[in-house]
């Protein structure tokens, strides 16, 4: 990431202020590994005209920076960034300024939130939708069951009665996927990461949407990874951006949600499903479709890993937003080939994947119950996602793609208004946690956007702490 | 990890065997990333004097791979691993080879094993000695509490009772930690493998003990770090060895077991944990102390962590050894100033850590049936110890050291025998799982040395079918 030039020099002499700056900027590049140890650190004049600064600022920035270590000095070849020890960090700035460049801010601000508290911005569902009684009959049934799952680690690939079940699940949505094609991981996060631990080396280029999901952008970031993204219509990626940045950036990976995606709620057309897996071919480029919101949809959309097959498309899934995200269980269907490296991987990294945790959806999903809770949160959805569009669009807000199905909306904000900005103000005034655009935006093209999501958009106090933030920043915009 | 020269060509032309020997040594080393995207190869010269093999071979191997677009040939300049995706590999040989090249081979066999298996290699205790009544009703008793823990995400940094109860078992233990400076993990695994993260840059230098756990070698591995070792003695590691270690190799990063050390048993004596500290500070050394196992201890031994301060020592913990390996939550321990960033790579890669086990975990070690069942545990194990010991010297198999608790004996083998052989003959004729010593050496040098869990050993059948190995494979090594 490239600094934006600093304003000009007006002393003659260093400024104190402006060679802190330079000294936070090389430090930043160093903590989120941009700078490497042992990486040669621009020289003195390339540095002064990229930050707009003067040579002499830079020499001392890089004089004051060697004396603490951090970088040292190769007389007749320049500075070189030192062999300190230099924990990473995600966050590209300080904490607590803007989404934008701290890339799990709304995450934290909505688990820091307690149930009471306002959270349109979240992106779960909200404790009391979840099949309580369902989860308290499970538990007592385990409390009950042989020892094994309650004290030992289970298999390495994860409980095989589970994966039966998963598979035939997937099957019935077209993808082609045996128990032993299967693999169980500690949650849906989790298997995406073990997924780009696999698949990437630091340095590779991977695609995503834009807008996505940002933990995705996070992510790959603590893979060093470098990310690309391509813009999402309300039907898919927009192919002619797609097939420019394959073309351009020759990327490895993709990550996508193909239905129910996130943030936007759009959903994967068939012929653009097929294109995109031409494309792929034609580039060499591997897919992970994570598809966690899969059962909130009324008609199921296509499957990436449906029509591939699973041979260059790896499927994600887990139940964290429909049964429970206190229980976690993740899964991943994948070719057979790969399953073998990817347990090792597990094992060495996480171990095993919670036995208990896998017993326990297992008891919840074979029950039966599972299907009555999701057709019911279905048609609550449907209702909470009525409401709130109508709430919304009465502030102005409005939807930028009406989705046929699960919880999040979409939506342009008025007169121009900052997200960010508003979300600042919506958590300072009112401790209402919202989703702005940006943060979901590796363009940094979605100032004017936010995600809602529905059912965590019910109370109607909601609306008058929106109404009354928006005014507040519209104010402070003028 | 470089590959031994092969037999000298006898042939004039370039064997096919000779040619695919090459390619597989060029295959796994792009697979184990010791060759990355975009390096240069050795040149066919060179690459023809380290494999003793002609340079008509190299030319025919290269031309090969270039023909399968996993290297790249650039006239003039030489030949270039290519940018075509080649998934992560763990094992640098193929599957079903002996463990000291398959560095998850004992954790594999063991989950792999059932409970009635013969497995006195693994690394954990039988189900039947973990307090399944205390779980039960902890179960029920979660099974009849408010909704949020059953059903909704936990805090970012982890149930904040827990933490206020670990801090003050981590107090008892002199280690001051105050609740925001712990952070709850999925598990002991995940904690280490987060900080490994958090610390390190492909390609940094990490220290481990040798003899060391083995997941320790596989996880840095999975992190492309250089791994270096130092003999453990049984006070602790070998201090000149150490001092030679960290003047030769500056490593960044030192993983270890301070007290009751796997696979040796042994706990750091005082004067050394306070020479290991000097020198980590002298050499700017930050040191992971894995201590899961600190509650078998009797009396117990000290840790770096207490007498560092959490300066530069990060502690990890977790109740999997004790309470539950499937109800899974580990612990980090670190500078108040680390918490934040620590979180937000957990956020980011693992999501959250289990709230569900968080409040089981509380629950049970709230309780006070905690206490009692260590108690027990204790006086079961060190028993179990006792006739284990007894049982393996009658072959023969001495302890290279009596630990003053836990449950490992690392143990010497008779007349020379190797123990991977052995490991290899128990499993395919009795399917029992042992720990051959090399798993746990990364100089290779434990080929006579097994570890044994003498809470798995306690079935007489062991020890006929340890003989009966025995026997086999010094006739087949005579």
């Amino acid at each position: 990431m490239l600094t934006a030039p600093l304003p000009a020099d007006t002393t003659t002499g260093p400024a104190t202020t402006r060679v802190e700056a330079v000294m936070r900027d090389i430090r930043q590049r160093i903590e989120n590994r941009s700078l490497c140890a042992g990486k040669r650190l621009p020289s003195i004049r390339s540095q002064a005209e990229s930050l707009g600064v003067s040579r002499s600022t830079v020499v001392e920035a890089y004089g004051r920076l060697t004396a603490e270590g951090l970088i040292e000095s190769r007389p007749g070849s320049g500075f070189y960034v030192g062999h300190q020890l230099t924990p990473f960090s995600l966050a590209e700035t300080q904490p607590g300024l803007p989404p934008d460049s701290d890339p799990v801010w709304v995450t934290r601000q909505s688990l820091l939130a307690d149930e009471a508290s306002l959270k349109p911005g979240c992106g779960w569902l909200p404790a009391a939708w979840m099949p309580e009684q369902d989860i308290r009959r499970a538990l007592r049934t385990l409390s009950r069951r042989p020892l094994a799952p309650l004290t030992g680690y289970g298999t390495p690939q994860g409980l095989p009665e589970l994966r039966q079940l998963l598979s035939h699940r997937l099957g019935e949505r077209g993808i082609p996927a045996a128990p032993a094609q299967i693999m169980l991981t500690e949650s849906g996060t989790q298997a995406v990461d073990l997924l780009c631990r696999f698949l990437l080396q630091p340095g590779d280029t991977v695609l995503v949407d834009d807008p996505c999901y940002f933990s995705f952008q996070a992510m790959l970031r603590a893979h060093r990874a470098d990310v690309v993204s391509v813009p999402y219509t309300p039907h898919g990626p927009d192919l002619p951006a797609l097939q420019n940045c394959l073309l351009r950036h020759r990327p490895r990976l993709y990550i996508t949600n193909a239905a129910l995606h996130n943030p936007t709620g759009a959903s994967l057309r068939p012929d653009i499903a097929h294109k995109v897996l031409l494309l792929a071919a034609q580039y060499d480029l591997t897919i992970i479709e994570d598809d966690v919101f899969a059962d909130f949809e009324h008609r199921p959309a296509p499957r990436l890993a449906a029509l591939d097959g699973l041979q260059r498309v790896i499927y994600v899934g887990s139940f964290s937003k429909t049964l429970s995200a206190s229980v976690r269980v993740g899964h991943i269907a994948t070719r057979p080939d790969w399953i073998r490296q990817l347990v090792d991987l597990k094992l060495a990294t996480a171990f095993e994947s919670g036995h208990f945790s896998a017993e326990l959806l297992h008891t919840l999903l074979g029950s039966g119950s599972y299907l009555r809770h999701m057709n019911g949160l279905r048609a609550r959805l449907a209702d909470a996602m009525g409401i709130a569009l109508e709430r919304l669009q009465a502030l102005g807000i409005h939807p930028w793609h009406r989705p046929d199905s699960g919880m999040f909306l979409w939506c342009t904000l008025p007169h121009g208004l900052d997200a960010a900005t508003l979300a600042h103000h919506a958590l300072e005034r009112h401790r209402m946690v919202l989703a702005p655009g940006n943060a979901f935006s590796l363009s940094q093209s979605a100032a004017g956007f936010m995600r809602v999501n529905a059912a965590q958009s019910l109370d109607p106090a909601i609306y008058v702490a929106l109404e009354q933030s928006m005014e507040a920043c519209a104010r402070r915009q003028a």
